[in-house]
């Protein structure tokens, strides 16, 4: 199997943007991924490139694959959009390490766009809502705070999590996002204010809820004979995992977890030949506070039913012991939704070469990250090493 | 580099079905493809799934790569939407390929769906239009209709291509769709009828233009090891390819060629160690008739500019030295967006083990796929050949 890094990571400003594109955004990603490439680096040294969006219409272009890497001056390159709903860029970027394991591509691109704020609400519910099962949620009404919330309801029946446990995640990840120059919502909260949020589905508030953002990201890997020449501080990529579960809650097996997550990280750790006592940080897919608890089980960073406790003894702080969300999460950070995935590498990238400015945190030589589409109909999992193999 | 094989393939009818959905439809096309397997199969044997699907709305689900998996049994196995327009189930195959080559594979699933005909006129248009470039052509009130009519328009002005030369495609894809129990319109037209037809965008006519139809198609690759237990008539991908052009045709160097399908044929032939002259038949993408005159000169079928007189003199028909589109091509068969790609492999893995029926042509042994998405700003081909390796 040959070895597959990451050579450079960049993304745009997430927030929103009423003057930017779905192709100025994406440039400016991909103009910053090819900054952060150590040795000179032509871009026409990019085999296949992968895409990562969910919407159509409005700013979004059809095409759109082609459409944005033709800007970035790759209209030549295959260039393939991926769509697992908020999953799309993470699963863009298994996409791009097959391309380099298969030997099509010596260096291949991964990245995501979305422009989320010029819809309508009615019509950010319909791509939302899509993205869900159809017939029996989104056809009868339910939005997926809805969805989420009721995992959360059940969890705190099930185990006891509290409604302080779940603004902890709040707290975390808004004092982590006010460090990142990049995040949507760059202010910290407190507990106080986490818990008194307007409530949106109960038990779920406010400051349990991602914001709806634009914005783009992109990753370049490259094999390693490939990497020797574009890279003195390598990241390699030592695991992979994927997994499908029933797109719909209702019809999977518990409200409690997502099997999918499960799935997805063994076959990584698998791949990464470690297990989650290995993962010193993280990035996970905290689309509300509830979903980065369930990753933490799901993940085996704590046991069953123990996340609410593990994030309250703040073991995902950046002072614990295996910090998540250090860039501030979609909570913080935001989700503009194909740019997610890649995003995440962004910052797991930045933490392993030391390039992390204030959120640094020292001595990280092991991630990972989690990348979700709908309520867990979809999720791919990657692990990282600082270093050569 | 492993080998890859195909060792099921199927697809449903195509053409107008009120009372089946993208689900049914999938599972049509899925459980015609297990069939098709010679041994024993167990689907929990795929071990990665690939769909392209173009739209969302109507009775097209959210999240659909999962969400059509699910209903055939495979809810735990990794699922991947693509979506390149057009092309969208052909690059589902590549990246099949891909996934058995990069060793995360030993067995994949590609397949492709698509419901049109729920939609309106309005709908229709929408969606096919966001499938080009979206700021110049599409919002400028272009259809795709008119882009191809501009480049049969200029090939006619710059070659002498003539109105009965492209009526003939249309003459020979019916004659070929009228054999096929699959296709949408099955029925024979005379050249007269051909010429005849209403116009649409001249100087193409309706029988220039596929239909909107509905369908889905499947396809099983598995690598050598895999396949010896599963097929004794394996039909091996010997090469693929996959290019972009730029989105809007008016961005192009040319308008009588697309440069996308020379470039991804070449990457195809190099693979398969082979070149235009050794490809004894083909399935392409014949959205309109053009585009299949156009497909002959970029493959290589014949010198630029002689497409014309090369289907004139019956070249491609299947008494002629290379027949494509014995199928019936989208033109007959039908053009169920997310279906063609993989319903183009259907034609070639049943002509190469013997299967075609009334279609059949004795004695072929390597054919090739050509698959288009806009106007060609996404273009993959792929190589085949009868027998192990």
């Amino acid at each position: 199997m040959r070895d597959v890094y990451v050579v450079g990571a960049a993304q745009s400003d997430f927030g929103a943007f009423p003057d930017e594109s779905y192709r100025s955004l994406f440039k400016t990603a991909f103009d910053g991924a090819v900054d952060a490439v150590d040795g000179e680096f032509e871009r026409d040294r990019i085999d296949e490139a992968y895409v990562g969006t969910l919407g159509v219409g409005g700013r979004q272009l059809g095409l759109s694959g082609p459409a944005v890497t033709e800007h970035v001056g790759l209209d030549g390159t295959s260039c393939t959009r991926v769509e697992n709903a908020c999953a799309a860029s993470g699963v863009a970027l298994r996409q791009a390490v097959l391309a380099v394991r298969a030997g099509v591509a010596d260096v291949a691109l991964a990245g995501g766009v979305e422009v989320m704020t010029d819809m309508s609400g009615e019509q950010t519910r319909y791509w939302l809502g899509v993205s869900g099962e159809t017939e029996w949620e989104r056809m009868a009404g339910t939005t997926f705070s809805g969805v989420y919330a009721q995992m959360a309801s059940a969890h705190m029946a099930e185990f006891g999590t509290t409604r302080e446990q779940l603004s902890h995640v709040a707290v975390k990840n808004h004092g982590n996002g006010a460090k990142n120059p990049h995040a949507h919502l760059r202010f910290e909260c407190s507990l106080e204010d986490a818990v008194a949020g307007p409530s949106v589905a109960d038990p779920l508030n406010l400051y349990d809820c991602c914001p709806t953002s634009d914005g783009a990201s992109a990753v370049i890997v490259a094999s390693r004979e490939a990497a020797e020449d574009l890279t003195d501080r390598p990241v390699r990529i030592t695991g992979t995992g994927q997994a499908s579960g029933r797109v719909g809650l209702f019809q999977r097996p518990t409200l409690t977890g997502i099997p999918a997550t499960e799935q997805a990280a063994r076959q990584a750790y698998d791949e990464a030949d470690c297990g989650p006592e290995d993962i010193e940080f993280a990035e996970v897919h905290d689309c509300f506070s509830i979903a980065e608890l369930l990753a933490y089980e799901d993940l085996g960073f704590c046991e069953k039913g123990e996340a609410g406790a593990y994030v309250e003894r703040r073991a995902t702080f950046p002072d614990g012991e295996r910090p998540v969300n250090l860039s501030g999460g979609l909570k913080s950070k935001g989700h503009p939704i194909g740019a997610t995935g890649t995003g995440q590498v962004v910052e797991v990238f930045k933490q392993l070469r030391g390039e992390a400015g204030d959120r640094q945190v020292d001595g990280l030589s092991r991630g990972l990250t989690h990348n979700v589409g709908g309520s867990g109909g979809s999720v791919v999992v990657h692990v990282y090493e600082g270093g050569w193999a």
